[in-house]
């Protein structure tokens, strides 16, 4: 018998904002498994930003997707059937799997998670690679120290929520920039960061100036364009900026332009760092631990935007452009089955 | 008897490019000197890209020149008076000394030098700040190691020059780029650089291509603006950029525009860090002791451009901007005697 399901392929690479047109849903027979792989089911699909810079035909630090073949990402699945001696059916997994409700994965590109310690798709934010991202590029480059001021740019958004409670368990006192009023309120009542600004109704530059009355010491740069550059003006002497995102960037199709950097980093001998996560590969199971330990003791919240059902997973990436997503943004494709 | 000489004061902050009428030269008595103090006589003066910054009036890492009052700089004296027991007549002496012919210098102000080793110009430049500046911000920040490519902008200034010869000695590949073919055929035919772009004749982006075939590790900024912007699209992984001058936007009455850095520095997971020499203070000494073993040795060539006089120290000033001095610029204002 052959079964049919669905896959998602890029077959337009996007100018500037990504379209619907730029992807095609299309059906395709599952195929069977060899020894050493597993059938496993989609359960949840991540759904990022950095996705739109792979679908770009330019050298980054991920080669870009393939014209015609499918997008993939952070994954999460179940073993529905197993010809590896290392995973059972049943078994959840996590791996960078193509968007598509079956795959056929050899053992060796994934791995077993368990989720009765935190809901599974929590391995795809705060225990996944937005918790390590936020873990490493704050810890590691921002570096705050108790008392210092940590400002953070999409701080609603999956890697922000997550920078700035880190941030507050370092003792720092942190300032979110989001996108809405609600957002705004999330971020102070419901993750204790000590202000937040609304940059769609707010002057960034002025609200900056009042929540940051001792300067800034660490910005943690999700977003670029001109929320950042209302931050320079303001750094203190040896702020550290840990470079993460530029969505605001991601679609433009002219270069984006603003005021050059340099004389603010020379004036304040402040530094700035691009990273990806990839680079703190060798040093994931630390992160992990403090991130689990974290959670457990009720120190770390994570938020979840869910969308239900593979057939919405591109309106989902699409809607990470518009800023309508509060923490991490998932799509939840099918239920975990008990076996 | 009253004794005048000549001083050079700041009388109005300049907008954009500085011009003589920002300054204001007028005859001072001398005056006596007090127990632990010497009257030094100004032998060279040192003139310098950063002390436009501090002709303007806004913070920065060190405080704005005060109207009507000197300016001051790095300066090599000679003790002509003394009523200090650490110093006597004759003996050279460094410091940080106002624009003038004569000062009275306490004698915790500056420090003696010794003008058999090298002359006595060289301690404001290889062996002075300029030297230093070079060398903590290329091997502290740059990092240069064995085969990788440098690149430094304002290669044949004060800086650039030493920045380049310190990447030779490292083992890197180094690119040099500066502002006339009298210069790029210094920096290849003197300097030992492997390639140099004359940045007013050559299309930057296209020539840097060519000369660094395998991408740049290591950008040392001294220029800030489109050639900075040049740079950016061929950095390697791990770059690191030491921002240490940005001379193109000094004089700007606009805010300096140019395509933002943050997609570059994600991308490549590049490093970009500003600096200033007083930074290093506790590791001058290390510093120090390199550079005067790589110049007896030979492998540190140094050049200065001497303008003859005190009445010229403003146009020398001046010429900075103009981009016309090779290697260090010092006012040459009086002989060394023999006492």
């Amino acid at each position: 018998m052959l079964i049919l399901q669905k896959q998602i392929k890029l077959i337009q690479r996007p100018t500037g904002t990504p379209t619907k047109e730029d992807f095609e849903m299309v059906n395709a027979p599952i195929g069977d498994i060899s020894e050493g792989e597993m059938l496993v089911k989609t359960v949840y699909i991540s759904v990022d930003p950095y996705l739109r810079g792979r679908m770009n035909d330019t050298k980054s630090y991920i080669p870009p997707f393939e014209l015609n073949q499918m997008i993939s990402s952070g994954v999460v699945a179940q073993v529905v059937d197993s010809k590896s001696s290392l995973f059972e059916k049943g078994d959840m997994v996590l791996g960078s799997l193509p968007w598509q409700e079956f795959t056929i994965a050899k053992d060796n590109t994934v791995r077993k998670i368990d989720h009765t310690l935190a809901p599974a798709s929590a391995y795809l934010s705060v225990l996944g690679m937005t918790g390590l991202t936020a873990y490493f590029g704050l810890l590691d480059i921002g570096k705050p120290k108790e008392g210092e001021t940590v400002v953070v740019s999409g701080a609603a958004g999956a890697v922000g929520s997550i920078v700035g409670q880190i941030a507050k368990i370092k003792g720092a006192h942190v300032v979110g920039i989001a996108g809405s009023d609600e957002k705004v309120k999330f971020l102070i009542d419901e993750l204790g960061f000590d202000a937040a600004i609304n940059y769609k109704t707010q002057d960034v530059a002025e609200a900056l100036r009042e929540a940051c009355p001792n300067g800034i010491d660490v910005y943690f740069e999700n977003v670029g364009g001109e929320i950042a550059d209302a931050v320079f003006p303001l750094l203190n002497n040896f702020a550290r900026i840990p470079v993460c995102g530029a969505i605001s960037s991601y679609n433009n199709e002219q270069v984006d332009v603003g005021p050059r950097v340099q004389g603010y980093l020379i004036k304040t001998s402040s530094l700035m760092q691009g990273f990806t996560i990839g680079n703190y590969a060798s040093r994931f199971g630390e992160g992990a631990k403090d991130l689990a330990t974290w959670l457990t003791e009720g120190k770390l919240k994570y938020e979840e935007t869910i969308t239900e059902g593979f057939d919405h997973t591109i309106d989902a990436f699409l809607d990470l452009f518009k800023g309508s997503n509060l923490g991490k943004a998932i799509v939840k494709v099918a239920e975990i089955e008990k076996y």
